[in-house]
């Protein structure tokens, strides 16, 4: 088992506006994708679509308001589904440190080493959403490489 | 034993301009960190420094052009020490894909989150260095957290 780990730092007084942008709808819609639905609350299922290429639909495990979310990748490509994706939030100073877990891969191959750069990607989105109002959620995200 | 993967792809005909970024001090000052120095020989020695925090050496174990590079962190931080470095070639089209493996890391700590997102901007700035000429190198590097 093979884990994609990262971990920001957002300028902003308290957790709670990264809190806001990983269980809002209308608030991840403003860092990872633009077609985002569904619920962020436990038990909830939250849709993440890309088109053309396909999505996520994740399980909402645990929130915890400004500590921690825990989603669990119910739908998706094979390699995703049944992993878990961890944010752990707590706040030092005026920043909120962001620890991401992306945890259960099977194995290390090449679409892990894509998706771990992505997600690095994604993050500095949800960063500058929360410090600026405007993130790089797809259609827009930032290309990384042929995989975009 | 954990590991910190990434892939990025660089618009570039052949592997040789992303193999030189890889290999040649001049290039490396050009996306890592402007203070570079040493050798990109096998049984070299390329030294990364990052003013006032520290730096890296890097001992050069293998390097076949437009193929592999492979470093062993000889010095920096303690949990730096012994890793490996590996920076995977190959051509794809008008793309040239890196596979990136920071491999050895004894435990999953927090600094291990922050060095996967730092080396996912760093990478970031090495495609940019060689499809535009300008990388952002440390001092210039993107910031991500409190940890710079």
């Amino acid at each position: 088992m093979v884990d994609i780990l990262h971990r920001i730092g957002v300028q902003t007084p308290t957790p709670e506006k990264v809190y806001e942008a990983l269980t809002t709808v209308d608030r991840l819609a403003g860092w990872w994708t633009e077609d985002a639905s569904g619920s962020g609350e436990v038990g909830g299922v939250l849709r993440f679509r890309f088109p053309p290429v396909g999505g996520f639909d994740m399980e909402v495990l645990e929130s915890t308001p400004s500590k921690r979310v825990t989603w669990r990748v119910a739908d998706g490509p094979a390699e995703w589904i049944g992993t878990t994706i961890d944010w752990d939030l707590r706040q030092d100073g005026d920043w909120t440190i962001v620890l991401f877990t992306h945890a259960g891969w099977r194995e290390p191959v090449e679409f892990m080493h894509h998706c771990s750069t992505k997600w690095g990607s994604f993050l500095m989105s949800l960063k500058s959403s929360v410090e600026t109002g405007e993130g790089a959620p797809a259609p827009r995200d930032v290309q990384i490489s042929n995989w975009h």
